[in-house]
């Protein structure tokens, strides 16, 4: 007998940003953060969470590979999520047991002892892991939802994103669709350190972006001991968190709320500024952002400019690519401006602007938009066997 | 008849950043900076002022092209040199009139009034002004050495750094060889807005610069334009100058005075790297560094973790040339790791070491060490006529 449940679960990117742990061990930020989820028809990592009492250990197929389940970040997950089947488990043991006092006869199903089998996962993402876009969110929020779906658990999902965060701090926000905010929280446990609905897709569906794949012969800090970095040795990170941020996330929800573009745009690009600006005051200095970057932060900058207003805003993560958001309204002036010099690459399904001078350092686009949280899906990685299909 | 003086002056590098403004007029900066003066062996400029009745107007060659005198900024040099002079001018008539009283017969010698003359103004650095080293430093220096030195004013260096502060904020630090503090003060007249002496050569005579002259394609944000930009827009800059660069001032000084090298390189890096960090941290965000800026701090950065200490400080101005402090004593250490990268380019003086990969993005080094203060020098740049030599 094998178990099985399957969920897709996005992409999603900081526009606050989340940069420095107060506990390294639960993943507790030193900040809140906000970020829009990305559609998963662009982005999405597919994931199938199987339990069959023939398993003989827990095991993880990501894109084809075999990977390790045995970082101590996972197996913190893997934990909750046993937990809390296991109370399913003994309530229903209960409930069993009460009816069958009452009534000697009426056959109470018994829910399978899930928690005590071993779980076989498998997970894809729609898109290359070469593209260097951040997919641990994706992954681990994948993970999360399918065995708690798998687990019939009835647990909320800002209550699943704290789950979530112990396997990857911003994986948190990938719970949820539309507008994210993590809510940084204050107890030493996490307890309160969840993300929220700030507002749903439905609420500003025209929200596009577009992804420019930057090519980089460097390899990047690690984000997890670039925070650590700077935590310990920026003197200008201290007063961003303290001063700074607590009133830019609230004025980021309200620009939100109003679909303030102008507003939401500027603080958008102030605050992917700032994040690389501590990275820089860090002892030794952590750079993202390359050349290449810094040409399609002043090509934004000079489209704002020639338009009189905000229609495109730029962020960038641990890494030189560029996300580029607009509204939909504003497509052809944003799209034109960047096909201009990035024309020669893939990406752009099929939409013709002008091209001029060819500008080298991106290797691909990706057009997407605002999109969902996770969904359960009748898609199957498994076969009969529990077995990923493509290697059976 | 022509009256005239020469002096060379020399460039400044900030150790301790000068950015911002408090006043755009005068030159009043938002925090007090540290410099060291480099050598005029490889970099000064060499300026002639001379005054004469039969001088039309007053004129500037500047590296052999006419240029306007006509900014406010040397405009207001002038007016104050010119004020100055005549107060000489005027203490020496009473003093004439009074030796003329006491005894008509004797001849006082009048001081001549050159504060009426129209001045011809000479000026040539020894240093490509395309390496786009800043030179309105060594350039403002120079020529208010040189008027003070034609009008015989027995005015103080830091009494004369007021004046070339004027002219060019950084150009005060000129005035004075060795380590030099430029006070910010806080009169909002300037009055204690001046350079004074940390150490002089003779304190710490080993420390050694190389400069990597980057090239670049881009224009730079002008200084005093993206200074404003800082100033108005970053939330982290007033933290900067309130709280992290006072202590930096009073650190650097102790590790100047001390010939602690491995300190004095550290805030060095750490200052360079805070004011790139407030430069993007403006709306819309300055960059001064490039992909090879950054390369030389990976490099250097390196060198410092193998040797288990630091032997070399980079610090970069607004511009993505690099500057590399180091002691004689590891100049092996720190020339070697250069030029394993950039030993194809020019400047290394038939020093020779090991090459690897060769990196493009560097076009010249030079190889420099600190330097004196202003001098007066017997070489002339003006003909009998009043006019530049070399087009005489």
């Amino acid at each position: 007998m094998i178990y099985q449940a399957s969920v897709t679960a996005p992409v999603n990117i900081a526009t606050l940003k989340y940069w420095g742990k107060r506990d390294k061990n639960l993943n507790l930020p030193t900040n809140s953060s906000i970020s829009v989820t990305l559609s998963q028809d662009d982005l999405r990592t597919l994931t199938t969470a199987s339990a069959s009492p023939d398993f003989e250990q827990d095991q993880l197929w990501l894109n084809g590979k075999l990977e390790s389940l045995d970082t101590p970040r996972t197996q913190a997950c893997l934990a909750d999520l046993r937990q809390l089947r296991k109370q399913l488990e003994e309530e229903s043991e209960k409930a069993q047991k009460n009816d069958a006092k009452a009534n000697a006869d009426a056959a109470v199903e018994v829910v399978p002892p899930l928690s005590r089998y071993k779980l076989h996962i498998v997970s894809e993402n729609n898109f290359p892991t070469a593209a260097g876009l951040a997919s641990s969110a994706a992954g681990f929020a994948a993970l999360i939802s399918a065995i708690a779906k798998l687990y019939q658990l009835p647990t909320s999902s800002s209550e699943l994103s704290k789950i979530a965060r112990k396997g990857s701090g911003s994986a948190c926000r990938s719970l949820f669709g539309g507008f994210v905010a993590w809510e940084m929280g204050q107890l030493a446990t996490g307890e309160d350190s969840q993300a929220v609905e700030v507002a749903p897709l439905s609420h500003w569906p025209s929200l596009k972006a577009a992804i420019l794949v930057v090519s980089d012969d460097k390899k990047d800090t690690p984000s997890t001991s670039g925070m650590q970095l700077t935590v310990q040795t920026s003197s200008l990170f201290q007063y961003r968190i303290d001063n700074v941020v607590p009133q830019r996330f609230q004025e980021m929800k309200q620009a939100i709320l109003d679909k303030d573009f102008a507003k939401f745009g500027r603080l958008t690009m102030q605050d992917s500024n700032q994040f690389h600006a501590v990275c820089l005051d860090s002892y030794p200095p952590i750079f993202y952002l390359n050349d290449t970057s810094k040409r399609v932060i002043k090509l934004v900058e000079k489209l704002n400019s020639d338009e009189g207003e905000i229609v495109a805003a730029y962020t960038f993560d641990a890494g030189p690519n560029a996300v580029v958001y607009y509204d939909e309204k504003d497509e052809d002036k944003v799209l034109s401006a960047l096909h201009r010099h990035f024309g020669h690459v893939d990406g752009w399904n099929g939409k013709k602007y002008e091209q001029e001078e060819q500008w080298s350092g991106v290797s691909r686009v990706i057009l997407t938009s605002i999109g969902v949280g996770p969904q359960v899906t009748s898609e199957s990685l498994i076969n009969e066997k529990g077995l990923p299909k493509s290697s059976g």
